[in-house]
């Protein structure tokens, strides 16, 4: 389910996708319909035991969040995904763990129910990288505020519009992994539910000159 | 470096102990000059893939601590220690990274510096448990408040005084693994810098009746 020629990869809705980015490459993820929490993940390419590692980006930023213009890094401390761009309300959480099959069964769920754990390894499976370590994601697009000095966790709508979305450069050549959270137990995606996101290559890479072999 | 019959192990300023818990027994975490952050983890005896981790518990209790009577739970959403006691201030970081090689690199040090990280994996190699994940820590005692809407982390002298403590239940059987933070780049252990803790099972367990083989 990667990417390789084109620009633009829908994410349904509770799926999961990848999209390969060189150094340098630009990814947008997009809130296609709005309301949607966008789990996302970056590995570095080749080598899945080193990751986007929220912990380590608070410490190396002093902060819950990087600016724009601030990098997130790994699990050994090297920038990994430039946020360069925020076109959203600017509403991101970045202290919860992606759900689980645990999670749904504590939220009173019976048999299965889609996850972000499971997205990400199934995703992260077909690229040839089998039960991968599931790090805390990024979950760009959720509202889930800090509410008083305890450190209260609120659980509220996303915010974002459709079209919303965050631009991230690459600074190691890296597999970016999103899904698009199947939540529906609680409020964070919206009345409407899980919806789709999109995962956009940008600037697209130009078109190969005719008669080039890929 | 294990206890297997006393009641007290020392951590010395600046490097890591273990200590095996059965469920049910308690352990003591105290500061014993005072103003000294204990890098603690926690992993689940016979299987170190399952950990104490702080996303996960985060969700759970809705809030970025436990409060006294709760507990935190594993990457499989099981509780593994209740906070059973907190004898101290209450002022503790549950969201930054373990310092690690790479940290007291950025921080300017030249030349090998102790960290939690290598601090936890030799502790832990020394249990037969090579190369273990690090995951986040629960750093009891570190003051390190979130300053602004931001969350701007500040970096401040820890406030514990000689002799405080936290304490803590297992409710699985496990390896509790406590770091004497070597952090000396900046004030978090205080105008003294790094000094020790020490890990106390509480209540301690009852001296072997005599001719009964361990």
């Amino acid at each position: 389910m990667t990417d390789e020629t084109g620009e633009r990869i829908v994410v349904p809705a509770r799926e999961g996708r990848t999209i390969c980015l060189a150094r340098g490459e630009r990814l947008r993820i997009v809130d296609v319909e709005g309301g949607q929490v966008a789990d996302t993940f970056a590995y570095c390419d080749g080598d899945a035991s080193e990751y986007l590692s929220m912990e380590h980006t608070r410490v190396v930023v002093s902060r819950l969040l990087p600016r724009v213009g601030e990098a997130f890094v790994t699990n050994l401390r090297r920038p990994i995904l430039t946020f360069e761009q925020d076109a959203s309300p600017g509403v991101h959480d970045t202290l919860l763990a992606a759900c689980d099959p645990a999670r749904y069964v504590a939220l009173g769920v019976e048999g299965w129910h889609a996850s972000c754990k499971e997205n990400v390894q199934r995703a992260m499976g077909e690229l040839g990288y089998e039960g991968v370590t599931v790090p805390q994601p990024v979950n760009f697009f959720m509202n889930t505020p800090l509410l008083d000095s305890e450190g209260t966790i609120g659980w509220r709508p996303s915010p974002t519009q459709a079209g919303d979305y965050v631009q991230l450069r690459a600074e190691l050549p890296c597999i970016v992994c999103v899904s698009a959270c199947p939540q529906d137990q609680n409020p964070i995606n919206g009345d409407a539910g899980p919806t789709s996101l999109a995962l956009e290559r940008w600037p697209a890479r130009a078109p190969r000159p005719a008669g080039v072999l890929a």
